[in-house]
């Protein structure tokens, strides 16, 4: 019975610094995308009033639909925007670069499981932790209000950032 | 012999073609890489002085030796800087974003076909018909140049831009 106890323990132990240390999982239930960072590029952006440089990343299914420009995109697809805060490059001060990691926010495409909200499911990790933004599930409705103005682009501001 | 001309004729035309058009190439010897534009990312930056917002991408040597930081880059490793001219988002006007694809820039590491510029080749591809850059071989002097104050860094103004 102790040894079982000892056990169940250790079990306990490794799962939660498994889930919690190595992948975060936001307050819907969307963990952390593993490799996201390999991904292919999208289009990169800065946000002056943040402060921040960012980068949309797309898995494969979300690199073919936005080269094809499909919209709705297929279930399945996933962008991963990752924000870093900017710094001027010491000896090319014209030249505004990443920093230090500030966040990384997914959309996560799946037209039943969040049909409430156009399709997609939001995550956001924030700072060199990962901690998943919000205090409960309903912190989707500020990222979903947000999108709501580009409704008509599958509630997607960008658009495949293309080379000749 | 008329059809052996013809034949010369036509070989030489489609050949012309096929480098001309398809594959631009510097004055330097160095051709546009294909499939670049899947590489991975190195980082995103944005240029105040020209309006640019650019991103570097590495082909797998290049990605494997900058999350390694490994200084010099070994041979075989390709950087490839794409910049576009910017726009504010219309209905997100804080966001800056790629507007049109103005050039694409590529770093050929070879020790010893490149040892006069640092054991980088250079090569510039201009605006939507990807123009080569430079009147004659010399151009690289003025990349060279330009990079020289990072020569601690193997003539490498950009890191990885790294995630937690």
């Amino acid at each position: 019975m102790k040894s079982a106890v000892v056990t169940l323990f250790f079990v306990l132990l490794m799962s939660g610094s498994v889930f919690a240390a190595d992948t975060p999982v936001a307050p819907n239930g969307i963990a952390l995308f593993k490799n996201y960072r390999s991904w292919q590029l999208i289009a990169p952006s800065y946000r002056e009033d943040k402060q921040h440089i960012r980068v949309i990343l797309g898995n494969p299914a979300a690199v073919r639909a936005m080269k094809n420009k499909t919209r709705p995109m297929p279930d399945g697809a996933v962008l991963a925007k990752i924000a870093w805060t900017v710094k001027k490059h010491p000896q090319f001060p014209v030249a505004t670069e990443p920093a230090e990691f500030a966040q990384v926010e997914f959309m996560v495409k799946d037209s039943v499981k969040y049909k409430a909200t156009g399709g997609w499911g939001f995550a956001r990790f924030v700072g060199p932790g990962l901690k998943p933004y919000g205090k409960n599930a309903d912190f989707v409705q500020e990222c979903f209000g947000c999108h709501t103005p580009v409704k008509g682009n599958d509630y997607l501001f960008t658009d495949y950032a293309a080379v000749p």
